[in-house]
């Protein structure tokens, strides 16, 4: 009885640590982000789940004739709000990025006459795809339900970390099919499918895997398939060339025969079904072997029990989300935060089974012992606030990442961090070696400490010195990456002069002034690349000299990606203040960027721009990318800190809408959720690793922050309105801040912090 | 001391065990066969070895313009003897095989300007491949060397089980380089690979693996390399179409960037030499994967000792071939016996890692625990000779074999027992389920015992009852295989026949009489397609009718495969009384033969008969194929048994040769080989697992089999001669044999046999 009485009191505790239980999955919308440029995804995923469960309402080929298709990139997640049919259910998706891979393994049921075509989107029937409604789709956290109209099937889906759980309602036929499609994926090349394979297991389980050249160059991932019933029969159709091989046509192999392999296979399973009979499939995903799969099929889902995997993984996510509790002025501002929330604790997914087991980027079979590891670092985004973000409400599942890349760094040929990494490989998209700032940052932040932090800050040293890899071999001899050697050479230098500082910072941390010195000079180098003479950062070649052709507002060219001069030469978010005395003291720079939020940029500006539509812009402040995301807060650093406060309301709401087409831009892995987040509780890290978060304009009414080291913030703004966006006084646990930012302790120390909200600058 | 002496004894015991220690290697001349269509190579191996480290003299496309090349066959091997530049030394070669594949990693020592094409082998000097001189040429057992003249290099080679050993005594050059080849292969199609993937491990070791979809459909091996010095500098050149994958161009990742993937690979290394530098390799396999191939390379040549690497490779091959120590007339029969010993231990190869762990049919890593896994099972051919050879000389690795059958049985999707498997996949090439009389003979000579036997037999059985396999569900119903549902059904149902003979046997022996009764029966299925108005096997129909056309000569479309109805009529192996009476009484039979062996062939037959040349034929004999390989032993049937001694005196004669150009045919893994020990020692089994081994002609003087249970079987053909070919006594331990055949426990009892030899028939 004692022993029954303490378990009791434990769970109580357990769940009152968390404060009162409440639904906050109600308030996530997946839709948002679905339409234009948001490039999320509705389907279903627990909290950094493996499996990605969504449908694709297109197939659209990377190139046509040889020749890039533009349409590709509005399905880097698969699925576009206005598209009216449905090609199937696949199991990987990227939530936000604005280049993509990925759409592994389509599932979709069918009856009547097989169809091993997805057919013509204006004429469904063509094809295995399907008409569809938003009047018949739910869209929740881990669940997601659609009718499919061409056959009258009722499509729903929810997952565990590694598994997909389908289940199909069908109407009465003997000819109903699940086709599995192996040749489906996003951003599909002709030939990206290097290898695909099937297995039956037995009569109602199948296994396998697809290997992909893409964005990953190498990458495979294995499946298995369990079916709630046996498959009556079965077989496969290779669409691609099949020269012979050996003796694969001797005997018919297509119909019935248990192993399918080729590089552009689409198999069927047939089955006969009563009017509303539940066909259910479980399909997990290993990065090991099918073997793996099989194993984390088995231990993830032992049951048929679709609702009570689909309650469990609500739970997860209320777990999750509840670790900010807030209250706000509308239910939009509520659906905002928790569908941002939703956003930010997508990815990194876990990557390896349950027994540990993951493929490493040297394509070695590695376990983690004691340890989570993960992908899908999209670090140009995410060091920003994402992974800052992490640091607060979700350390050890960051520490575990931060884990995960020193694993990267010892397994990767290149013994560096990761740049943009994915399922085993290095896909080197963007620039700099931002995984120093994430490092830099768990460290500072005491998330990451002893030894372990000691090897992570070696590791992240060791990166900034790898002098092949983009231009750090002419920063290292020059003090900038000078443009005729290597392209869009402004934004290099300056996004390595702040991870320098970031390095720098670690090591301040951990008391090792040798290497604090080195990186602290080195972070100094964007001040070689400021020409006084326009006032804007503007690229120098080898010798010296700046290039003589310049438009700041071009970024083509002009020695910067995905940004401008106007808004890339404003990032020295280590030390503004030197920035802005450089840029003509406080004043000049104020003004300067109030001529950056009020310009107006001509219609060649977007057509010639890279990743940037109207929508994420307001004048000529770019948020729908993220090279300005801290621009905003910059205002601290002068003698307006009003406009940082003003501007950061501005944006919060014409940037984030609770409706579909309710995202700036591309949400990029969780950063643009991120920045939502934290600048809707007041505050931001205009510089990961500093140690500070800049103050701007709470946006809710009042944030209970629960901490996994057992204390809990409490965020208060007082007087919170829609006109009342200045900030007349801050106090921590009653004590008025006499500074424009925090400090990791004021976070993590807990206690009370209260915004005074008013409705003028004071 | 004590200790000591039972140390010194026990050595002195395993050395006598083999009889005096003699230097059989001296005999092997890996030449033999590699001129013309022997198909095998002269490269280096060990006995069974995973490596096959032998010179490619021309790299043949499989297709030329979306056609047939015809020239491909000849190169199954890699090597052709009359060729004279060699592009390299390739790792994997199979021994004497109709088909082919493999041909993986080959290595290229050059100096001078870079060349990353292999060239004209008309004008070496236009690409990497390089003129050589039979004259500069060694090729003994697990050692080859020869003298690339382009650039005056000396290679040479060795290797373990799974470590190729190079060793290039280059001249001095500042421009000296190892060229990786991954696109090269044998039997390559244009897309034969699938992806390679190098990665630099450090400044002197590289690791990945190279994939490919031939006459395996799924394979991949995995390779590290390790060079004896740093190298300089290296790259590697993409020669297949790449289109934009990510962010791969965004700096040189051609020159000195650590790791390349693609699928057409040419990678580099260079080096500074002085005169005479010896650069060495070693280059290790795996199955499983990179890490796998570094931890073999490490743990089999920890040394940088080519010639004690070269010592222990020979002393194993010596240890082999001591297991039948012979004497013989002349030097040249003392060459074709061991060269045929050597062919015979080349294949099955051990498939798996030092530690135990490979990649099954399933494509998941298993471990194969207390035995050795092997693959490489081409059985239509070799479960006539190779394996009842093995059962006797090689029980124990035998007994290897069949357990990794068993694995394969339980690993493939079909739950079969291998056709014809290589590298964790089934090709499915020729005909039969012929793993079941590797079975039944193992389990029939004992050498397969107890629940392991009984399980073997439940995995034939599985295998002989799979309908959807190549006419398996008609021949279960109507008794032999209709021509019109699946042709070569003549070939099929005989086969069939004769396998479920073998696994009546396996039953017998068991004591499983319902099993026994059930294929005793099936064995029976022969009978269905004998025509005696014409007086051979001919295909049926599915209504049970003989087709109407019909040429005994010919093969193509005659219901036959590989053998016309001349020579696959005789294949009842398991049963010639009742065969014989069929086709007219022993005197008619005998006839048939004699005519048989003496007809005249047309020119056409050559022509239109696959796999098949004149170097194989005597009369209508077709030795260089497998069907025919009983037919001379059939002798023994009739009243004239002496025509069996003179007709296999005859073959060994004229069909082996000590010659590059010496076989007749395929070597096929080694049963052609494996026909010429046995009948050269005096017996062959006509039908494994019969557990009788039909008495011809020895051709050697003495014989002495070491036996793996410590016995020794002495063979002596007294009064041997080139004129002595006929027997007119045989003595077993001084006891006259009144039968034509020997049983197993004749031979694995050990003692004395002895052929009293005379120059005619008595």
């Amino acid at each position: 009885m004692k022993t029954l009485a303490i378990a009791v009191l434990a769970i109580i505790l357990q769940t009152s640590a968390f404060g009162q239980v409440q639904n906050y999955t109600q308030y996530v919308n997946p839709m948002i982000g679905t339409q234009r440029m948001g490039h999320t995804y509705p389907g279903a995923t627990v909290p950094f789940g493996s499996v990605q469960l969504s449908p694709d309402t297109d197939e659209q080929p990377h190139n046509i004739g040889g020749k890039y298709n533009p349409e590709t990139y509005r399905y880097c997640a698969g699925y576009q709000y206005d598209d009216t049919t449905i090609v199937g259910f696949s199991h990987t998706h990227f939530s936000g990025t604005g280049h993509s891979d990925l759409g592994d393994f389509l599932i979709m049921p069918t009856v009547g006459p097989l169809q091993l075509e997805p057919g013509d989107k204006k004429d469904p029937k063509s094809g295995f795809r399907s008409a569809f409604s938003h009047t018949t789709e739910v869209a929740e956290p881990d669940y997601y339900k659609v009718r499919l109209e061409d056959d009258g099937i009722l499509a729903e889906m929810t997952t565990t970390t590694r598994v997909g759980f389908h289940q199909y309602t069908f109407p009465a036929s003997d000819n109903a099919h699940i086709i599995l499609d192996l040749m489906h994926g996003i951003y599909n090349y002709e030939d990206k499918n290097v290898w695909t394979y099937v297995r039956i297991v037995n009569d109602h389980t199948v296994a396998g895997f697809r290997q992909t050249n893409g964005w990953a160059r190498t990458r495979t991932v294995y499946f298995a398939m369990e079916f709630s019933e046996p498959f009556v029969s079965y077989g496969y159709k290779e669409f691609g060339r099949q020269e012979y091989r050996g003796f694969w046509r001797k005997f018919d192999q297509n119909h019935n025969f248990p192993e399918m392999a080729g590089k552009q296979l689409r198999a069927y399973f047939d089955f006969k079904t009563t009017a509303n009979e539940k066909v259910k499939i479980k399909f997990a995903l290993s990065p090991v072997s099918a073997e793996g799969a099989i194993a984390n099929l088995r231990s993830e889902i032992p049951t048929w029990d679709f609702d009570l995997v689909k309650r469990k993984g609500q739970a997860a996510w209320n777990r999750e989300l509840s670790k900010i509790a807030i209250t706000a002025d509308s239910r939009d501002d509520m659906v905002n935060f928790y569908t941002a929330m939703y956003h930010t604790f997508i990815s990194p997914i876990v990557y390896m089974d349950t027994d540990g087991r993951y493929k490493g980027i040297d394509q070695n079979i590695h376990k983690a012992a004691g340890w989570t590891n993960y992908t899908i670092f999209s670090l140009w985004d995410t060091y920003r606030a994402l992974h800052p973000l992490f640091n607060i409400v979700q350390p050890s599942r960051n520490r575990d990442m931060v884990r995960s890349m020193m694993a990267h760094h010892d397994q990767s040929p290149e013994h560096m961090l990761p740049v943009w990494s994915h399922y085993a490989n290095e896909n080197w998209c963007m620039i700099g070696y931002h995984a120093t700032s994430v490092v830099a940052d768990a460290i500072v932040t005491g998330v990451l400490t002893g030894p372990e932090a000691n090897k992570a800050l070696d590791k992240a040293i060791e990166t900034a010195h790898v002098g092949y890899y983009d231009g750090i071999g002419y920063y290292e001899k020059l003090g900038y990456v000078p443009e005729d050697k290597n392209s869009t050479s402004v934004s290099k230098t300056l996004e390595y002069a702040y991870d320098d500082f970031a390095i720098a910072q670690a090591a301040k941390k951990l008391g090792r002034t040798h290497v604090y010195n080195e990186f602290r000079k080195r972070s100094q180098n964007w001040r070689n690349l400021y020409d006084p003479s326009v006032g804007f950062m503007r690229p120098k070649d080898s010798s010296g000299n700046f290039l003589p052709k310049f438009d700041p507002l071009k970024t083509e060219g002009q020695g910067f990606i995905e940004g401008n001069a106007w808004n890339y030469s404003l990032y020295v978010p280590h030390d503004p203040d030197a920035m802005i005395a450089m840029m003509g003291g406080k004043q000049t720079f104020a003004a300067h960027l109030d001529e950056l939020f009020t310009m107006h940029l001509p219609d060649s500006f977007f057509a010639a721009t890279e990743d940037i539509t109207r929508d994420g812009i307001i004048g000529g402040y770019i948020h729908g990318n993220e090279p300005a995301h801290h621009i905003a807060y910059l205002y601290n650093w002068t003698e307006a800190p009003w406009k940082t406060q003003e501007r950061i309301r501005m944006i919060l709401k014409m940037q984030y809408k609770a409706t579909p087409d309710g995202l700036g831009g591309n949400d990029d892995c969780g950063q643009m959720s991120a920045w939502y987040i934290l600048s809707a509780l007041g505050f931001y890290p205009v510089a990961p690793a500093s140690g500070q978060y800049a103050l701007g304009s709470p946006a809710i009414r009042t944030a209970t922050l629960h901490l996994e080291n057992g204390r809990t913030l409490s965020i208060r703004a007082k007087d919170q309105s829609e006109r009342n966006v200045y900030v007349k006084n801050v106090l921590i646990n009653g004590r008025r801040l006499d500074r424009h930012y925090l400090t990791f302790r004021d976070i993590a120390n807990g206690g009370s912090l209260v915004f005074e909200m008013v409705d003028k600058p004071t």
